[in-house]
């Protein structure tokens, strides 16, 4: 570690995602106690309703009752200032020579591994945009061919469309395939069973910490003002159903069935050292999507799949940095027309793929739509899921010895019922 | 009135949309009171968290206290029995010869005109259907031209797409005329600035009463006891930011700024007199999709506009049952994937055009894109919706001396800010 890193008495593991510097949210349960907020330090949870019922978390605007919620909402509630206050007082009292948790440390500190995490937030809405190029490219090539591939609208605006929150689910969920209508481009009607082109996308969603009033923009200066945090983001596909039903309305069915998320709420703050300069943007973007500063971060991403009691492949390697659109653009579009916004809506990325042919986030692409094998460790191929797999997304990134990382969002495809 | 027609001792207008027969549940406020659960009778409000507290409405499954509820989730969660119950419990108490409710009597009747009406649900997910076979074809052939206007998928499924629930609002609330980006055909690129194509959508959503988990699927059998009551819907559209955004995720902008509901959630009950066969379906629909017994409803309906100040002129007359598909199919679809509902959904059924020209759902299609000219009664002109228009929204039916109505939905159109 260099100077720039900070040390904690907590001993930390060198590769763990949830160094000082990270400090990610959740909701668990442990044993026979109600759901609570922690953080995540090491191998442990720190109990951030204990902490503030110790009066440990105390400061100007706080509600120490927030970290009792069975989510996160109300403490997203309170406001900027006190998820600053609160950061700082927890990486305090974690901090080296800190003594302050000494008296409580057996019970703050839960063993990581002995825990339930739930969903960290009530999604009020769920929004999942289309911002990398590649992925849209790729995608429009495959659905309306190559002379259609990429909408005149693409470059002039994020596109993006709204999803079902009530099947947004945690990390270790089951997802069940789903079943639906589906019909080849020469049969002459559609049929109706199992999707057979199942497929996951690596998304990464910000989660709205800052509501707004219908009427109200935000500024792509403003915009990160409205942020809480970010996760890993499994958008669960039937290609199959996506295909045949999505014109002229978008996804439905091919979507909603469930989409997955890591159980750690990352915040903005935390990526602060991994911001890098955006894609150069062509055609010039009206005003309103113009921007000042960086707000692409340079976080590698990747996605294994793991067939029942197999061994896990790694078949993407793709980056956070990979989007045209960044997150202020998204904003900025996503409330020009007055759109309200409330604490707890989701904002995915859409599926994040780089130019390299293993950097596509979805089997789709790896797989160019079913036509090349995508070879596992274990000697089997994919082209699309099959049942018992398990798909796992992981993110994180290191820079000048700061080490921050997603964990994992990890979901198992059951066959269908 | 006939030999069916119920009696209430109270006097209810003869042209009363809240008849005895109809009984549909608000969340209303009046003076300095908190909001609460009221049910529309004639001229007044019933207080159904008054009549609870006074032991008026107890019964198995009961919970008095979801009647002082802001919202009527937990009221709709009891389940049918219970709504039954209340239905037929209220019924009484207002039927002739009944005196249960003389000692409440000034206390628990509440003039209409003198209480505030709230959103009746929260809505977690709306989902917004397409499910007018002439809406489906005139908007098809205006934005893909007549040979690419009904999708193929059309006559094979329920088309639909994910909305925006936050900002659906109750009657009475102003909608700002949105901003956003919009591209003429000829032009080279996209512009910026206020909507110049505002268009409202004639619409009847449903509430869900009954929730399901993931992977469970409702069958058309099933769908009903799954449907709480029914509301009028006006689906705000923006069309040239739709236009130029949709392609091909489906529309955003040009529809999340707004949506707007009456107050009264008209029980599925209070409709039973109301119940026709569905239209004829061809193709043959897959398996899920066929269903038994009538679940379409004759329920006219009609779009006003009234200028600022001005007078209003009736533009729209049409019909709940010019749809091509039926609740029930709705509910089976939805649902064939395993995705899961919660109480408080809100499905709306899409634009509700039937055949003859005054009876299309929308000023899109009244005036053909913009090419004929609607007419008002103080001898102005429409294409489209000019600033402070209010649109007003109706619907009801009488049958055999039964009448019921859905009161109205009514919105002014402020100028962009």
């Amino acid at each position: 570690m260099d100077g720039n890193a900070l040390k904690s008495w907590l001993e930390i593991p060198g590769n763990s995602d949830f160094t000082i510097h990270n400090l990610p949210y959740g909701i668990f349960r442990s044993r026979d106690r109600t759901p609570r907020a922690g953080v995540a330090i090491g191998d442990y949870v720190l109990d951030l309703a204990l902490l503030a019922k110790e009066g440990l978390l105390k400061g100007p605007g706080m509600d120490a009752a927030v970290f009792s919620d069975r989510y996160l909402n109300n403490f997203m509630a309170l406001g900027k200032p006190v998820w600053q206050a609160v950061r700082h007082r927890i990486g305090e009292l974690l901090t080296e020579g800190n003594t302050e948790l000494k008296a409580y440390k057996e019970e703050a500190l839960v063993p990581r591994d002995s825990v339930e995490m739930l969903m960290p937030v009530h999604v009020g809405n769920y929004t999942d945009f289309y911002s990398s190029e590649e992925h849209a490219t790729n995608v429009g090539k495959m659905f309306r061919g190559p002379e259609n591939a990429l909408m005149p609208n693409w470059k002039h605006l994020p596109v993006a469309y709204h999803g079902r929150a009530s099947s947004i689910v945690v990390s270790g969920t089951d997802i069940i395939r789903p079943k639906g209508q589906t019909k080849a481009p020469d049969a002459p009607a559609p049929s109706f069973g199992p999707s057979k082109r199942m497929d996951f996308e690596l998304e990464v969603a910000f989660v709205i910490g800052k509501s707004t009033q219908m009427g109200e923009r935000i500024s792509t200066d403003e915009a990160e003002d409205h942020i809480f945090g970010f996760v890993l983001f499994n958008d669960w596909s039937a290609r199959d159903i996506q295909a045949w039903e999505y014109q002229p309305l978008g996804p439905f069915l091919g979507k909603n069935f469930a989409s997955s998320i890591s159980p750690w709420v990352v915040p903005l703050e935390a990526l602060e050292p991994f911001r890098i300069p955006g894609r150069a943007q062509y055609p010039e973007v009206l005003p309103y999507l113009k921007y000042k500063g960086h707000h692409s971060f340079d976080i590698p991403l990747e996605v294994a799949i793991t067939p029942d009691n197999g061994e896990e492949t790694v078949v993407c390697r793709s980056n956070f940095k990979n989007l045209y659109w960044n997150i202020c653009q998204q904003l900025a579009h996503h409330t020009v027309n007055g759109c309200n916004l409330e604490v707890g809506d989701m904002m995915a990325s859409g599926t994040i793929s780089g130019q390299a042919p293993d950097s596509f986030g979805s089997l789709l692409e790896l797989s160019w739509g079913g036509k090349n094998a995508v070879k596992l460790k274990d000697g089997s191929e994919r082209r699309f899921l099959e049942d018992n797999d398990s798909v796992i997304m992981r993110g994180g990134a290191e820079k000048g010895g700061i080490r921050i990382g997603f964990g994992e969002v990890r979901g198992k495809l059951l066959p269908a019922n």
